[in-house]
C-alpha cells in the first residue's frame, strides 16, 4: 500500500496541516512527533504510525466497527456537552461527523488493520482523528491543526479504549445479528416451513445410522430442519443481553478515572435512544474491560446455528443425490452448468458453499473462545481477533443463509416417483406386520425379500405366512408414519 | 480384558442359561445367536458382542448415562403398565431393577465403551439385558432365559434407542449439572466474593497490556471474577430448558411408530416426577433424534465456564508469581513441596491444573460441535462422543472449581507490603496530575522519574513543577478508584 | 476414593514406616512433615498429598508414562553409577525395581491425576518414592524411611522434573506409536490393499460432489484409501525423529545445575540402549523444556490419520447404505442385531465408531495446540494435558482401525450387480459420446435419458442420433477407466 | 455489487459479444444461455452466475490462487500443443494470456468468492473465460464469442477443476511458503539469534511454573527461541514434498478421462520448469482428488509455527511489563503513544498483534483439518475453505513475523540493572549451598530472607551457617548457568 511504504516520520519542523509534494502529503502530528499522511484523507499521525506498523495480511478492521463507534463518540458528545464539559459548538461538530462516520460516508477513512493493539486502541484514535478533523472541516479550519476539535481533548473526553473499543464491538455485533442475521436466517426458516408444509403429506422411507428405517413424511423431515432453526435462532437472541450490556464509563481499568458522575448509565442510555436498542451500563465494569465473555457466548450461538444448517445442507446434498446413483429424492435447481466434460451434471453447490460456511464459523469459533481466555489483569488484549470473528462468521451465515433459500430451498422439489419407489420397496415396512405375525415371521419376510430381490410383499405371499389382502390390509405406510400434524415448536 | 479375549461366539447347541468351565461362562442368546458371558455378570448377548467388536482404548460410556437410563426403563414401565400393556407384576421387577440401577449398584454390569454404534443402541441393550436378567433374579428364574422379563418385549417396551438415548443423555447432563457441577462452581464463587469483599479496600496498581495502569483495589478486581463466574452459570442455567426437552416418544424415526397415543408426554412427565426435574417431551421428535443441538448449546455454556475460569486462573498464578523476580501480590497456600532442587520453591499447582482443564474443555468443544454437525436424515448418530465428552467436561470442571477453591483461593491472601510498594512506585499515579498541571508537565515528570530511577513525587519535586505539599494533596490513590462498593451483579 | 477421604495430615509425632490402624495405613514423610498413606502401596508423602490436592474427575495419568519413566530411572542410575556418583548396591536396586515398573508390575502404585501440577513433578516424585520404597524391600530395609534408596538423592539423582517428564513423554509417545499405532494401522492398510486388489477389475460409477460421475474401478478408489493411509503413516514417522530428541540433562531450567558433564548424552544413549529406539539428547535444553512442540507436530500428524479415516469410513458406510434406499455398493459384515423393532436392519456400526474416533482426535488436537502455546519463561507446563491426549488419540486410533480391519474391511463385499446396474443406467456414459457425435448431440441423449426415465442407450437410438451397434462400441465403462493398474506408491 | 445487483439473465436473443445500456454490459453465453456481463471485464457467464448465487459475505478466493491457474493453463497449452492437441495460434495466445495472470495484470478480472462450489469449478470457469476473451482481444476477435479460443475447448483442454483446481492450491502454497513465508521468517529467525548472541553472557533469573528458579543467560533463553523456530521451519520444508504433488491429469474422477497419455506427467514436468519448483505428478490420483491430505498437513505445519511464535511473543511482552510493577526485564521499542490518559505508557503492541495471529492461526487450523475430513468418494469438495484459509494463515503469519522482527524484536533492549537486581535477590542461587551446607540448612536461610525480606547473603550470614567469604566463593551466578555456548543446532 503506497500510502504506507512512501510514507516517512518527519522531523518536525512543518507546521501542523501543512500539505507537502504537490498535495500529496499532509502533516499531521502526536506526542511523539510529526508524521505525513496521505492528505485526500481524514486521518492523523496515530492512525499513520499504525499503518507503517501493523499492515499485515489482508484483514482490517470491520467497517460496522467504525459505525459502531460513530454511535459512541456521539453518545459521548451529547452527554459531554449536557454536563457541561464540552461546549455545545464543539459537541455539535463531533455529532455531524459522528453522524457522517454512523452513516459510512467516511469509510475510506479507515485503513487500519485487525493485527493491532489488542485492545483497538489504534482503531479508537482512527476515529477520534477522523471526526477531529472531519469537524475542523466543517468549521472552516486548518485539518491537522487539532482545533477548534482535538482528537483526544474532546472526541476522546470521558473515555478511554479500553472501554469504549468493547462498547462498539457490542454494539456492531447487537446491529449485525438483529439487522442482518436475524432477518436473513428467519427467512429461510419460513422457506423451509413453507416447504414442510407443502409436502406434509407425502410419505417417505426413514433413514438412520444412513439405513433404511421406517417411514415418515417429507413434511415431518423438514418440520425437524425447521426447529432447529428456530431453536438455534432463540439462542442466538438469548446472546443478546450480554451484548446490551455496555462498558463505556470504566475508562482506563474500569473504576471511570476521569469520568464524570454516571456517565456509563448516562452514555449507555444515549445509546439506546440512539440506536433503538435497549443498552444499558453493564454492572460491573471489571468484568466488562477485562473479559470479552458476552461475545464469546454469542459468538457459540452463531455456532450454534452453523451446526444445524451444515446438518440440514448435508441431507439435502444427501438426499438430492445422483440422478440415477444417488438417493434423488430432492431436485434441486440447476443454477449453472455442472461439468464441462460430463454434461447434464448438475451440483448440489448452495449445499457445499454452506457446508464451507458452517466448517468456518466452527473454526473461527476455536478461535474467538482461545482469544476469550487470554486476558490478563484488567484488560482483555484480544478484542479485534474476537470482533473480526464475529462480524465474519454472522455475515457469511446471513449471506449464505439468504443465497441457500433463494436458489436451493426455494425451488426445491420432492421427486415423488423416487419417494414413492423407496417406500414400497423398503424391506422396513415389516414392522407393521410383527403385531401380526410375530417378529420372526416378519423377519423372514423380510430376509427372503432381500434374498430374491423381490419386495416385501412378493416375498410375503411367497412364503405363506400371510396372504395378500391381509398384507395389504396391514401393510400401510401412510398410517405408520403416525400424526402429520408439524409440530413447528421449540 | 479376559472378558472379551476368551470369549466365543458359540454354536447354539446349549439351552439359554447354561453355566460352562466351572461356573466361568453363562450361555446367552439373542436374535443371532448364542454367546457366552461372565456368569457372574448380569448382561446379554449383545452387550457381549459389542465388547468383542468395540473393546477401544479405555473410554467406557460413563456410569451416569447408566444412571440415567434407569430413570428412563423405570418410567417406562410404569406408564406402559398404566396403560394396560405390561403386566403389573413385570412392571414391578422392571421398577425394582430399575431402582437398583439408578442407584449404582449394578455398575460392573455396564462395560461398554464410548466408541460404539452412533445411536447408543449397544449401551440401550446393556441395560435392557442388565434389568432382564435382574428381574429374572429378583423372580427366582433363569438368568439369560428372557423370562419373565424379556429385554426388548419388555425393558424395552413402546421404546427404541433412537429415542431413549438421548433421553438418558439430558437427564445425566441435568443432574451432572444441577447436582455437581453448580453447586461446586457456586461454592467456589462464594469464595471468590468473600475474598473480594475482604479486600475491598486494599489499592493496588491495575494492569492493562500487561504494563502499570491505574489503581484499583483487589476487592475490585475480584468482583469482576465473580461476575464473570456468575454469568457463566447463568449461561449455563440457561442451558436447561433445552436439555429439559426429551425424545422419549419418538422411536425409530421420531414418528412414534409402536407407541401408545402420548406415551412421548405422559414417560416424559414420570422422569420429572421421578427426577424431580421438570422435563417436558420435546415438541418435535424429528428435531430431538436428528440433532444434537440442545448438548451442543449446553457444552457451549460449559466453555463458557472454561474461558472466564482460565482468565482468574491466569491471573492469580502470575499475581503470586515470584517470590522475588516476579509480581508477589499474591500468597498462595503452600500445599505441597516445590522443588527437589530449589529450596523454598512454591508453585501455582492447582491454577495449572485449572487451566489444563479449561484447554481440554475447549477441545472437547471443537468435538461436541463437530460431531453435532454430522448427523444425517432422521439420527443424530454421534451421540456416545458427545455425551461423553459432556459428562467429562462438567465433571473436571467442577471437581477442577472445589479443589481450587478449598487449596487455593481460600487460602489465599494479598501481599499488603508489596501491593502498597506498586502503587507508590508507579507512575501512572501521573494520571491524576494532568488536570492540574497539565498532560505535557504530567508527562515531563513521569519521564524524569523513569529516567532517573525515582519515585514520581521525587521526580515532581526536582522539576519544580509542584510543590510535595500540593502533590500530595493531588496525587491520592485511594481517590483515583472511585467508588470502592462492588458490584456483584450481572 | 477412600485412600484419599480418609487421609489425615499427621503431626508428625510417628516413625517414618510405623503403621497404623491394624495395618492400613503407613507414616511417610517428606519437607513439609508426615502424611498417612495406605499401608499396601508404594508411594509416599508428596504422592499422597497430590492425591488429597489433585483428584479431579477420572482421568488418570496413562500408565505408560510411568512405565516410560521406569527406562529414565533405569538408565539415571547406570550413568550416575558409572560416573561414580552413585553406589552400585543402589544402582542395581534401583534398576531392578525401575524394570518391575518398566514390565507394568507397579502399575496400582501410580494412582495420581492428570490434572496436577504442569510440569508433571508429581508423577516424577510419584515414580520416585515407588522405586525408593520397593528399591527399600528388596533390601529388606523399612518401607518408608528413604534409606538406603532415597527418593531424591538416589532415584532422582542428577535429574529434576523439568527434564525428565517430557523425556518420559517422548519415550512414551514413541512406544505407543511404533508398537501400538503403526502396527495396527498397517494391519488396516494392508486389508484395505487386498480389498483393492480383489476389487481391480469391477468398474463402478464415480460421485463427485455426490453426484453422478465418470466410472472407475472399486480398485482404483480403494487405492486412493490405500494411499491415504500410508501417507499419514509416512507423515507419523516423519514426526519420530522431534521425539527421539530428549531433555534430560537440562535439569532444573535447561542449564544442567547439579548434573555431571555430559550427563545428556550419556543418559540418552543408555535410554536408546535400553529401549532400541534411536533416541538423542536434545541439542538445545531450553527448547526442550520451554517448549513442547516436538509433541504438538506429532499430535497433528495423528490428526492426519484421523482426517483420512473419517474419509474412509464415511465412503465405506454410504456405499454400503440401504439394502434398498440407499446407495448398497458394499455389503458390510453384519455383526449384531440391527434394530429390535425393525427386521433385517445392519447398521455400519465400525465406520460410526471410527467417525467419533477421527471427531475426538480432532478435538483433542485443539487441545494440544492451544496447550503446547501456554509456555512460559523455562517451562511448559502443560505437559499433563498433553501427553494424555497424545496417548488418548493414538490408542483410540491404533484400536479403533484393529476393529475396523477385524469386524468391517476384511469382511467387507462389493453387491456387483447393483454396481452393475449403477454403470448402465448412469447418464454420465454419454461422456464417451462426446468426441463422436458431439458435446451438444450427448447431451441431449442425457436429457432425454433423464427426462423419459431410460437408459442413455435407449435414448441414444430414440433419438437417432447413434445406432445401437455404434453405441455399444463407444460406450464401454471399462475402457472409460483408464488404466487399471493400481498405484499404492505415496 | 452493482455487478450482481444489475444483472439479469437475458433470454437469448442477442449475440454473443453484443455490448448494451451504453457500453455498460456486454453478452457472454454458456450452455444455460446468455447472461450480461460488465462490459469492461473479461469473464464469462459462468463467472457471472457465480456472482449472483454467490456474493456471499466478503471472502474472494485469493489473486493467489489465480496467479497459480495461470501456470496450470500455460502448461496445458503447452503440453496439448506439443501433442498435437492444440494448434500453436491458440497455445501461444493462451500463453500470453495466462503470463499475464501469473503477473497480476488481470486481477480484476477475478470476482468471485470463496464460498461457492466445493471443488473450485467456478473459479476455473473464471480462468478458463478470462483467458479465452484476453486471448480473442489479443487476436482482435469478439471478446464474448468464444472464437478463436474457446473457454472449454481450448483453455480447459485436458482438464477439468476436479484435478486442476487442487494442482492450483498446490502451486499456489508452495509460492507463498517458499517466496513470503520462509523468508519472512527466516529474518525474524536471524535478528532472534543475533540478539541471543549479543546477550550471551548476560546472567538472568529462570522462571518455571511463573516462579524464581536458578538462573540462565539471556542468550540461552532466547537460543531456546532460535531452535523452536528453527524446529518449526524444518516442518514446514517437510510438508513441501506433499505439496509438490500435482493432481492434474486425472480429470473427472482420478481416472484420466479424455486426457493425452502420460498427461499427468508431462504438465506437471511443465510446471516444474516454469515456477522452478519440483512439481511432480501425484502417483495416486483418486488420493490427489478425494482428499486434500498434503494441504491439511501443510496447515498443521503452519499451526506449528504459531504455537512456537505465540510463547515468543507471550515471554517478550511479561518480560516487558512494568515499568515499575511488572518484570521489567526487556525493553520493547516505543512505536506509538501508549495511553491518551496515562502518560508515559509503552504497551507490547507488536506481541499482542502476533499472539492474536496465532489464535487466529490455530482456529483457521481446526477449520482446515474438519474440511479436510469431509470428502466424499472421489471428491474432496471442500478446496476454496482450505486454500483461501492456507494462504490466509501464511500471510498473516509471514506479516506479523516481519513486523515484529522490524517494530520489536531488533530494537528490545535488555534492561541490565534490573536482571542484575533480580539475580542478586533470588533465594533459589541457595541452590548452589546446597552441595556445601546441606539442603536443610540451605533451606533455613531461604526461609529466613524470604520472611526477613533480605537478601540471600544477609540472611546466610545472620543464620552463622556460613560466612561472608565462603558465600562469595560458592554463590556465583555466573557459574550456575553451565555452558554459556549456545547451540542454535535443531
Amino acid at each position: 500500500m503506497s500510502m504506507v511504504e512512501d510514507t516517512q516520520v518527519v522531523d518536525g519542523h512543518f507546521k501542523p496541516g501543512d500539505v507537502l509534494e504537490e498535495g500529496r502529503w499532509r502533516i499531521e502530528f502526536d506526542s511523539m512527533g510529526q508524521v505525513k499522511v496521505p492528505a485526500d484523507r481524514l486521518w492523523g499521525a496515530q492512525t499513520q504510525r499504525s499503518l507503517i506498523h501493523f499492515s499485515i495480511g489482508n484483514d482490517h478492521m470491520p467497517v460496522e466497527v467504525y459505525h459502531a463507534y460513530g454511535y459512541v463518540k456521539k453518545a459521548a458528545a451529547i452527554v459531554n456537552e449536557r454536563l457541561g464539559l464540552l461546549p455545545k459548538e464543539k459537541s455539535d461538530l463531533i455529532v455531524k461527523s459522528a453522524d457522517e462516520v454512523i452513516e459510512g460516508k467516511l469509510d475510506a477513512n479507515f485503513p487500519l488493520y485487525v493485527w493491532q493493539t489488542g485492545s483497538g486502541t489504534q482503531s479508537n484514535m482512527n476515529v477520534n482523528e477522523v471526526i477531529s478533523n472531519r469537524s475542523i472541516q466543517l468549521a472552516n479550519g486548518t485539518v491537522g491543526a487539532q482545533d477548534p476539535v482535538h482528537p483526544n481533548d474532546h472526541v476522546n473526553m470521558s473515555q478511554s479504549s479500553n472501554d469504549t473499543f468493547p462498547t462498539a464491538m457490542h454494539i456492531a455485533a447487537v446491529k449485525e445479528l438483529k439487522e442482518i442475521l436475524i432477518p436473513k436466517v428467519s427467512a429461510l426458516l419460513t422457506a423451509i416451513e413453507n416447504k414442510a408444509n407443502q409436502w406434509q403429506h407425502i410419505v417417505k422411507i426413514g433413514r438412520t445410522h444412513l439405513e433404511d428405517a421406517t417411514p415418515l413424511t417429507v413434511g415431518q423431515e423438514w418440520s425437524g430442519y425447521v426447529v432447529q432453526i428456530r431453536s438455534a435462532l432463540k439462542r442466538i437472541e438469548a446472546a443478546l443481553p450480554g451484548l446490551y450490556q455496555l462498558a463505556a464509563g470504566g475508562t482506563a481499568v474500569g473504576t471511570g478515572i476521569n469520568t464524570p458522575e454516571h456517565f456509563g448509565t448516562k452514555i449507555a442510555a444515549e445509546i439506546a435512544e440512539l440506536t433503538g436498542y435497549p443498552f444499558i451500563t453493564a454492572p460491573n465494569k471489571f468484568e466488562a474491560q477485562g473479559s470479552l465473555d458476552g461475545m464469546v457466548a454469542a459468538h457459540a450461538a452463531l455456532r450454534g446455528l452453523a451446526v444445524p444448517l451444515m446438518k440440514i445442507a448435508n441431507d439435502m446434498r444427501w438426499l438430492a443425490s445422483g440422478p440415477r446413483c444417488g438417493i434423488a429424492e430432492l431436485l434441486l435447481p440447476a443454477n449453472e452448468p455442472g461439468s464441462s466434460i460430463m454434461p447434464g451434471k448438475v451440483n448440489p453447490t448452495q449445499c457445499e458453499a454452506i457446508v464451507m460456511i458452517c466448517i468456518q464459523v466452527i473454526g473461527d469459533d476455536t478461535a474467538v473462545a482461545f482469544a476469550g481466555s487470554q486476558g490478563n489483569f484488567e484488560l482483555n488484549a484480544m478484542r479485534p481477533i474476537i470482533i473480526n470473528n464475529f462480524l465474519h462468521s454472522a455475515r457469511i451465515l446471513a449471506d449464505g443463509s439468504e443465497k441457500l433459500r433463494v436458489f436451493s430451498v426455494e425451488g426445491t422439489e420432492v421427486n415423488e416417483k423416487k419417494v414413492s419407489e423407496y417406500v414400497q420397496n423398503s424391506l422396513m415396512l415389516g414392522t407393521a406386520l410383527s403385531p401380526v405375525i410375530g417378529y420372526d415371521n416378519a423377519s423372514k419376510i423380510a430376509h427372503t425379500a432381500q434374498d430374491d430381490g423381490t419386495t416385501l410383499r412378493e416375498a410375503a405371499i411367497k412364503t405363506g405366512l400371510i396372504d395378500a389382502k391381509k398384507f395389504d390390509e396391514v401393510v400401510k405406510p401412510h398410517t405408520m408414519v403416525g400424526n402429520t400434524t408439524l409440530n413447528f415448536g421449540v
